[in-house]
């Protein structure tokens, strides 16, 4: 810590590449969130339970709030939240069927 | 730890849970990226240099090949990064007009 006086201290490039590495957590926690979901999806089927993915609404719902207080727009997380949803559903068509065989 | 046989262990409520959990960090995360190029937008303004997201496509493209070592489809990052450069896009020219004032 060499000098803390305001926000300047942080200079362009260190806030170009906290963007960048933000950016990679990003895609780290989606490729996490989809492992979750998968390892769901396999253990709701191998109980003989519902597709994990019927509550998805509730659950856009409840991102849309969080966005709010995170001051992210809710309107981009709804729209992420509906590409994630679409996606675990592709993902839950195919565990099915790889299960099926 | 108790148990550790296999990914059992984890059971149905602990996996909804920490994919709550996850959402929840994506929207803080995006909260952060946007608090990030906000600030990045007001630094390159006061220095009287371009718009951060000129170099947009860059950025889409790196984040695209981030998301295939994430595991997280190509197509959904592309989605998302598109989304978040709107949205970036927005708030820059929110703070050109409060600085032009």
């Amino acid at each position: 810590m060499t000098n803390e006086d305001d926000d300047d201290d942080m200079d362009i490039p260190a806030l170009r590449a906290e963007i960048n590495e933000i950016d990679q957590q990003l895609m780290l926690l989606l490729g996490l969130r989809f492992r979750c979901s998968d390892q769901l999806a396999e253990m709701l089927l191998a109980h003989g339970m519902e597709a994990p993915d019927d509550n998805a609404e509730d659950r856009i719902a409840h991102v849309e709030a969080l966005a709010e207080d995170a001051g992210v727009s809710p309107a981009l997380a709804v729209q992420l939240m509906h590409a994630v949803v679409s996606e675990v559903n592709s993902n839950l068509a195919r565990i099915k069927a790889s299960q099926s065989h």
